[in-house]
């Protein structure tokens, strides 16, 4: 079977109210297209758990603070959809401005807290748009389960704490990101790098590994592994670093000292491409629990493991 | 049938789950209780218009920006369930604050432009609790409609506009507000009223009246209807206004001449009490079409009729 390409709220949503009066569970991809294997993966999961999917290809403007990067997103519908057709997706969804905004948004979602530090600090307003999109989304397909990728690890707490808190009527999933051979997190971004952009931008990569590593020797100040993993970006003079924080990984808030896994991300600029990535670091015991005493519980089963 | 209350959101997820398995259409009330004719019109519509009627009773801490209103808020759950019963509604969703907010609310909805005068401006953060306990109610019911009175227009414009702009899956159905024989608009804080204030709360709808009046007889002059209106005032010492206000009815913004159909609306405090009203007020003819050449157009149907 075919896929169905929808460019419009209605279409869509008689394509899901058809397949969902025939009882299917509905899964929900929402990217914004220029697909590569880690939207594939996302594809795959939400065929494996769901009867009919949708993928939604929407580059939404409302989530760029800066016009130059929402002018050079790459765009490439046709090949989109070939490759949603060869990963077994049914619908894709993929609306104009037009039909998503037919008037300036005037209604926001805004998530406090999770939203504010690392990308909400150098992309002042990017979350809100993105809060704001997955929330109409949400609306328009109203899937049973929504995928979304842990390389945008920011981005899924701040929708998890949405859907949470207002109650949104669908399971958020996580997936796993997929990295080229050299490590390399896909991006669509990726495709804009020069060839040696392309050696340059495994340097955050190479900063975050070294800082899980110390991490997981025992390493537990932030400050201390910041500082040593941020120097490895003085073998590479063409990458701007903006941040590296390592934060907890449900509220995304800087911590002072390493006691249970965490979340170390991180954002460079190579030439005009921005980057992030991030990755789940454990301290070598699971320091998680701390009794009243300051006694530590040895937890072996590990948490969050993708 | 007896009417079901539910406490949970786990309750009334499964309740609405049961009706909607067999077909029944659903229609929501939200209300923060203290029940009176006012929502009693509510629930008839929501029951004439679908087969199964949830009306949820919560005061939402969030959209109060005075805790002593919010303390002072009447309650009367028995009453109200009573209440509903005998209207045929069939769940009655009162959670606690708990219920709703398992922790401080992390995630606002906020809607720009239509929030920002009058009940905004003197009541900052109110529409973002409004809003946001909206977005809930509706991923927690799913209705197919929700039913909200014309009383809280400013209220109503904002929920349209998130409703709109986020694309709930819901449509808003606007009530026409019920009122005393005297004219007073039903509202659950008119309970607060001692019977000296009850005679002085009559000062807001005779000053909307009068400007209706105004309107109606070709005065189209904001200012000119603000200030004759308003010296009404005067007659009522013990009544504070607030404002005063002449705005378009979808946006909600103060205009500057009237061509068209405008609500006009208000707010005062009487003693500890504050309440709110609002006309809808033609001019003579309906001057909402001007040609190019500056000719109006007459338009004999009237516009939002209720």
């Amino acid at each position: 079977m075919s896929v169905r390409v929808a460019h419009t709220i209605t279409e869509v949503r008689a394509l899901v109210a058809e397949a969902r009066s025939t009882g299917l569970s509905i899964g929900l991809v929402p990217t914004m297209g220029a697909l590569h294997a880690g939207h594939g993966r996302l594809i795959e999961r939400a065929r494996a758990e769901n009867a009919f999917v949708v993928v939604t290809i929407f580059v939404n403007p409302i989530q760029f603070n800066e016009a130059s990067d929402y002018t050079a997103y790459p765009r490439a519908l046709d090949d989109d959809v070939a490759f949603c057709e060869a990963r077994g997706a049914h619908v894709v969804f993929a609306p104009s401005v037009q039909e998503m905004y037919p008037r300036p948004a005037g209604a926001f979602v805004q998530v406090e807290g999770v939203s504010e530090p690392m990308e909400g600090a150098f992309r002042p307003g990017h979350f809100r748009g993105v809060a704001t999109v997955v929330a109409k989304l949400l609306n328009i397909v109203q899937a049973d389960r929504a995928y979304f990728g842990e390389k945008d690890a920011q981005q899924l707490a701040v929708i998890r704490r949405m859907v949470d808190d207002l109650n949104f009527p669908v399971t958020i999933v996580e997936v796993e990101t997929v990295r080229e051979p050299d490590g390399l997190a896909m991006s669509s971004r990726n495709r804009r790098l020069s060839s040696a952009e392309r050696r340059d931008a495994l340097a955050l990569h190479e900063a975050l590994e070294h800082a899980r590593s110390l991490v997981a020797a025992g390493e537990l100040s932030p400050a201390s592994i910041k500082a040593r993993a941020s120097a490895i970006f003085a073998n590479y003079p063409a990458v701007r670093p903006e941040y590296l924080e390592i934060v907890d990984p449900a509220g995304m808030q800087p911590v002072e000292q390493i006691t249970a896994p965490v979340r170390i991300a991180g954002a460079v600029r190579v030439g005009a491409v921005r980057l992030i990535d991030n990755v789940l670091a454990r301290p070598p015991l699971q320091l998680d629990t701390v009794t009243s005493t300051g006694a530590f519980i040895e937890k072996p089963e590990r948490m969050e493991e993708k």
